[in-house]
Parts: C-alpha cells; sequence; structure tokens
C-alpha cells in the first residue's frame, strides 16, 4: 500500500519549524494533479499564515490548538467564481450558481485537499483536516473576503509534527471492519446480528470503555448522540450552512 | 512527489483482465484509512462486476464505455443509515438526517475514493471517476437498492489498462497555473488582465484551437457553456438530485 496512505495518522501538535516553500509547492501541485470535472478546477486553496487572521481563525475553528501551533492553516474552497469571471469576459454564459454545481465543485475540492494531505505527508509533515468549517463557514466567508460563488469546505491544519517518533508509534485510529462499508453488486441493508457484529471490537476496545465511565452514559453511541454531534447544534449547523449556501449562490436555479 | 499522484491520467479502456480480490482488499482498505469525521465511516462503497448490474448502470453513466469494458464498476456512497442504525439498537437517539451530515458524509466518502484511486494505480490498475453519478442518482439508487440515509457521490471505474505503455506515455491532463488555484492569507479576487494570463496557455493550445473550430463557437468558454454543461442540464440536474436528497431523508431538520 502507498505508505502515506497505510500510516496516516492525525497530526494535532505541531514543531514551530515552518514549511519551506518548496514543499508547500509541491504539495499544491499534488493538489491540482487529482482529478477534476471537465478539468474545471473548481476550487481555490486559501494558505493562511497571516499571525493576526490565524487569530481570527482560531475561534471559528472552536479554538483548537492545531489554529495557534501549526505553522499554515489551508482553507479549501468550491470556487465556481474564477470560472464564471472567465467565461463572461468570452461572451459565454455561464450558469454554475446553482446546487449541482456546488456538489461537483465540492468533489473537485475534495480530491484535491485529500492529494495534498497525502503529499504533505510524504514531505515529512502531518496533517489534520478540521471539520469546523462547515460549522462556521459564513465567518470563515468574512475573514478570507470569499466572494459569491466560493464555499469553504474542509481545512487542513499542516507543519512539522512536534514529536515525530512518537507520532509514527502511535496506534492507528481503529476502522470498522472491512465488511461494514463493503457493498458487492448491491447495498445489502443491516441486521441488527450484522450492527451488532460490526461494532464489537471497537465497543469492546479498553479506550471506549473509559470513554463511556467518564461521559457517564450507558454507551459509546450514545457518546455521539448526547455528547459529540448533537441534534440541536445539527439543526443549526444545517441552517447556517444553507444560509451560507443561498448567500453565497448555490441555492438559485 | 507521490509517483501516483504526479503520474495521475484517467484511463477509459480497460483491458479484460479481472482483478484479483487481494488487488480490490488493498484499494478498499486504503479507502477506510483516510481521516473520517468522528471516524463514524459515514460511507458505503458498492463494487460491481455482475454483468446484468453493469448493463443496467450503463444508461445512467450516459453508455460511456468504460461502464462495458472495465472489470468493476465501484459508487462510493454518503452513507449514515449504518451509523444511524447502530445508534437505534444501543437506545441513542440519532439525527444524521440532516444536510449538514450530507455534507460531511460526502467529505468521508470523498476522501476515502481518492485514497482508492491512488492505491489501484499503486496496484497497476487505472481509473476514471464518473461525474455522471450525480445526474442519475435517483436510477442508481434504485439499480443498487440505497436505503433511505445513503446517496451516491462519486462512482470509480477500475481497470487493468488496455495498453498500459501508451497510457503512461500519454501526456497529463493540463492544468491552470498553480497561481490561479492558489491564495495567500486571504481570497484576492481576479481583475480581467489576471482571467486572461491564467487561462493563456489553454486557450492558446493547438488541442483548444481545434476543439473550437470543431464546435463551431467562438472560443474555448462557449464549448463550456453551450455544448459541455449547459444551463436547461445544469437546472434540470439541480431539481432532480435536490429531490433525492429530499427522498433520502437529507433535507429534513
Amino acid at each position: 500500500m502507498i505508505p502515506q496512505i497505510k500510516n496516516h495518522r492525525s497530526v494535532r501538535s505541531f514543531s514551530t519549524k515552518p514549511i519551506p516553500q518548496d514543499a508547500m509547492n509541491e504539495m499544491l501541485t499534488a493538489a491540482t494533479r487529482a482529478s477534476t470535472v471537465g478539468t474545471m478546477q473548481l476550487y481555490s486553496i486559501v494558505v493562511i499564515t497571516d499571525e493576526q487572521i490565524r487569530k481570527q481563525l482560531a475561534p471559528l475553528h472552536f479554538n483548537q490548538p492545531m489554529l495557534q501551533n501549526a505553522p499554515a492553516i489551508v482553507t479549501f474552497c468550491a470556487d465556481v467564481n474564477r470560472f464564471e469571471l472567465w467565461c463572461k469576459q468570452r461572451n459565454a454564459d455561464p450558469h454554475y450558481h446553482n446546487f449541482i454545481w456546488y456538489v461537483n465543485a465540492a468533489i473537485d475540492t475534495l480530491l484535491a485537499s485529500q492529494n495534498f494531505a497525502l503529499e504533505a505527508e510524504n514531505q515529512g509533515l502531518g496533517i489534520c483536516y478540521l471539520g469546523t468549517t462547515l460549522y462556521t463557514a459564513d465567518k470563515i466567508i468574512e475573514t478570507l473576503n470569499l466572494p459569491r460563488g466560493v464555499v469553504p469546505i474542509t481545512t487542513i491544519a499542516v507543519g512539522y509534527p512536534q514529536d515525530s517518533d512518537a507520532q509514527n508509534l502511535s496506534a492507528l485510529t481503529p476502522r470498522l471492519p472491512l465488511e461494514a462499508v463493503v457493498h458487492y453488486d448491491k447495498y445489502e441493508d443491516y441486521s441488527e446480528k450484522s450492527i451488532d457484529e460490526l461494532w464489537a471490537t471497537t465497543e469492546g476496545s479498553e479506550q471506549t470503555q473509559a470513554l463511556i465511565k467518564e461521559n457517564g452514559l450507558d454507551n459509546l453511541a450514545q457518546i455521539f448522540t448526547q455528547r459529540r454531534y448533537k441534534r440541536e447544534d445539527n439543526e443549526l449547523f444545517t441552517e447556517k450552512y444553507l444560509d451560507v449556501l443561498r448567500a453565497q449562490g448555490f441555492m438559485t436555479k
């Protein structure tokens, strides 16, 4: 297996060593080599190193420590703005301000971000994806001056791991058994028995038992639904993100 | 740069050689090593080799030749169904049937698909992404028996290249200059001059000139807006895909 895929771990603690521009250019170029719908490259990548802007972004990423200690924060945005500007300048009538092109552009953006992440690891750097990007997209848009037609999709914190030996020796994050996520020819829905079997290892681990105790709940599933990703947050973030798509022009016909 | 990233080319013509299960398992395992929100793995991967189902899928992918000649068609789906079944079986009350979790799950799905694609190339196989997945998602859902909470995001046709030497020697698909897609610290919107400069190489190529002549249009941008991705199609596919998200339960609060 490609070593960077096999050994991927999220890094959350970075050394102060800056990222050489050559390494950054390799990562950015790697991003652009990913497949893209119609070769349109419907994304923009904002590389943030400025101290002031990182301070503004920190609360938007829920003050996760990577915002302070990673030398670069890289925000990947779906972008139809650039393509539409080009079309308008060529007497062509573009119409990519709609939901299907939000999804097309988001696909382009995420294939590019994953290439960036793997190439970062190939350059000896570590990365962490910041899912918080979706929850505060409205404020990120303001902070980064994103025009209509541009929406942030994900963010990667990148830098040299604080302790790369410890990092390399840490356990990989567990995954469900392969059969949990793979179906052959058709989707076979899950029986009660198969759900129990697929989660057995995760639920039986010492780490899970400790988490349940610490949270004072009955099981791991309740930690997800009552602590990590709660109904009221999901509803709020859904409303906010749909507002962002409307404001950026992706929910018009 | 990671060789599979550097040398990626879409393959559209495959040999009849089947894919060994070991190689497929490496690709699928690679997919699961990608970062995933809260380790929730909100995706399902449907590997289709059955002749009958591939025949049903062919028109849904606009009868592109890969549907016939690739030994496997792999559909990557955003999936909250499995996670919700687990929660319900554990007396936890899940609420991931909403738009923000569609986007979270789509992110998980696409990071996994890109790992799959790169590992396929590492195994000596070639791949092609099928963007048509979005346009006929309703019919793909029927064909693959996808339950509520599951939506197809992308599809990869995979197999051994028909002529791997020719493939390896073919030119890489051109990209805009790096500065077209990269911004430092803040998004700097494009001036008329910068748009002209960024597209100059693409527009000046012999290939582009031939395309314009062939299409009887004024320029490349018009080929996109009048031939490839037309207003009426964008509007139709937007309506259809939003209907799919409603039917699969992602547009409720």
